[in-house]
């Protein structure tokens, strides 16, 4: 998932250092004849890159694998403890921050109300001393990731213009934060985040055609193809919220009609709630997100009119799955954030909805699935991004104790 | 768009190998320096590759580049005139078979109807014929691209239950073509082949998100994003034609409700055009093509009810193209097949649906554009299929007049 541009020898090998670690980072342990097979390198080359980053504690020696004994047998790994990341989420109405080591794992994690602040700039401002706080507090945090619903528009810096991000909309989040620390910042829109954590942290590597179905406050996609992320030209592919299910529809303020994000987001749902208050009856006094599991524990009580209101966001949520299955054909849909609280019957209608719809060999092929990540999943994915980067960009962060002369001569690192 | 499995030193070769045909093909010359640059390799390794390719006929040399005098500066070119392809076009009523050189340049064209064969089976055995005799009667033919409609299952090698293709449900395309010749076949869904095509044959290189949506009898997408075709995990992935636009419109066959298909497909045209006889009176006698052909001559001429009807298909048209943009946020659209032949007044009507419905960063940023490959586009992707293949695979096409001891030692190659 490397994107390089220029080109020359330095690049060449903080490319292929970058290509060893991922491999090791998906693979957990490896060896170097495994890597060098798979990564079409060379026995020279890939002892010379694996040396470089022994040498900078981006990997370390986990002993002898299979008991061959020679040192193409030894286990390399990531060496996960070394340093930490950031990562910063933010929705409609919750920014959250976490603080996790290279592995994925969350070690603290703070939650604001963004709308506790009169303006964007003031939540921003909130966050930007926060994050130094917290940076002053806690050693070794090497780069942040932050995840913003998406349309993301990725070389500008801002959101686009839709319903349920108006406030942010006047923040360039790229200006706003892209230098503000003396440490690498890097910005994603929420699902594709969120797929990047789906991908990374999965404990059992399997395929690599995945998407992230993220039923927030807003409704976003994270697809991999084939270990790529699907971005498009600005960055704004998958953007299955605004994707129309019904051409005469519900408009919506991105300009299109019938948008799925008007039928079954979180935010959705607590219109719904708060236009018919015999549901939930303090709805407009609580959180989308309080709206929605009071909602789903109503349902899980046995209220009918609860369960009704369930069943006919699992048939939209469906409707959206039907056309994950037809527009990105992934293997794996794993449903996240809020609305996949809802849990199993929520699941039992999407998968309902998917077999009445989908072509029975795509049904087959397709595993529809709750994530499994911890509930601070949705932050996660921001930490994700950061060790993405991490991985991405090696020398930014390693540095080997003992200089190695890169020059394009390999017998010098044979052995 | 290389896919390796296997990673040996034989592999890596000839993964590099391809890797400097596929960037001479896009950048048409190019010296031995530009290309160690894009594509991260030493110069020691790039001369390798080149001396490689020259000396079994893969590229030429075509003079000094720049007037810089030394050999790395030397143009190089892919020598698309030593061997020609087939390009093979399946669809509902129509076999086009086509003979191209390397560079996608058409050389004769064929065209079959598959309607007048009884039975599938006998309209493959005649398409089998057809080839032999080709092959007999022209030299230097060395690989088959097939283009079939899609949802196609690339493992399996047959075509998914949908309407418009129940003729050719039963064809195993993989079982019937793959060892029929002792040549490869390599047989792709259509859109897929048609976006390989705007991607090879495009004149003037140009950015790598490009989304060619197939009008024809059926309705298609192929997607590049990044350089990379959208795949999905079974290889039907960016089934525009089954993405419902309408979850409470019109039952497709394929099991989902208000799929694009059935508004704006030749096929859904000709059917409008059969229950209203007053249009085109001969409709029921005409192929689809040849019905919606005179609709489109009729709405030309100024027939008012002619021209409402294809305002009606460029506005389902244009909300595939809605969902295209927030599906994969492509930079170019290209519209092709034979509901592409409505022209300006469908073109018209597609990029003012897309006006209203996009948000506007978007529709700033995406060309929406006719395609401009010659009438026989279709069978062209077929044949970007299998000049593809070439590319990937050189080693199966092309062998070294002297041959060369492939060893790890670069320094035997330098210079």
């Amino acid at each position: 998932m490397t994107t390089q541009t220029a080109g020359d020898q330095q690049n060449l090998s903080e490319y292929n250092r970058s290509r060893t670690l991922q491999y090791l980072y998906h693979h957990g342990i490896a060896s170097r004849a495994q890597i060098a097979q798979a990564l079409h390198l060379t026995p020279a080359a890939l002892s010379k890159i694996s040396n470089h980053l022994l040498s900078s504690g981006a990997i370390i020696e986990t002993g002898p694998l299979e008991g061959k004994g020679n040192r193409r047998s030894i286990g390399l790994a990531v060496n996960t403890g070394q340093y930490r990341v950031l990562g910063v989420k933010f929705a409609r109405s919750l920014i959250q921050i976490g603080l996790f080591d290279l592995a994925g794992s969350a070690q603290a994690v703070w939650v604001d109300q963004a709308t506790d602040y009169p303006t964007p700039a003031e939540a921003i401002d909130a966050v930007k001393q926060h994050i130094r706080a917290i940076m002053r507090q806690f050693t070794n945090i090497v780069a942040i990731g932050m995840a913003v619903p998406g349309p993301y528009l990725r070389s500008v810096g801002h959101t686009a213009v839709v319903s349920s991000m108006r406030q942010w909309r006047e923040v360039n989040f790229k200006a706003e934060f892209e230098h503000a620390f003396d440490i690498p910042v890097i910005i994603e829109q929420d699902a594709r985040a969120g797929a990047l954590a789906q991908y990374l942290f999965d404990p059992q590597p399997r395929n690599e055609n995945l998407a992230y179905y993220l039923l927030g406050e807003g409704i976003g996609l994270g697809v991999i193809d084939h270990g790529s992320v699907i971005n498009g030209a600005l960055g704004t592919a998958t953007e299955i919220g605004h994707v129309s299910v019904d051409v005469h529809g519900i408009p919506c303020d991105c300009g299109n009609v019938g948008c799925l994000e008007r039928y079954c987001s979180a935010v959705a749902i607590h219109d719904l709630l708060n236009e018919d208050r015999t549901i939930v009856p303090d709805s407009p006094a609580l959180t989308h997100h309080e709206a929605c599991i009071a909602l789903f524990e109503l349902a899980g009580r046995g209220d009918t009119r609860a369960q009704e209101i369930v069943r006919r966001i699992g048939t939209y949520v469906g409707y959206g799955c039907v056309t994950i299955c037809n527009a990105f054909n992934p293997s794996r849909i794993v449903i996240g954030d809020i609305v996949a609280e809802a849990g199993e019957p929520l699941l039992d209608r999407v998968r309902e909805v998917v077999r009445e719809r989908v072509l029975p060999e795509l049904v087959e092929s397709t595993a529809i699935e709750l994530s499994t990540l911890p509930t601070d999943a949705a932050v996660t994915g921001a930490a994700a991004v950061a060790i993405m980067y991490i991985l991405d960009h090696p020398s930014r962060f390693f540095t080997p104790q003992t200089v190695h002369n890169a020059t394009t001569n390999h017998n010098n690192q044979e052995r």
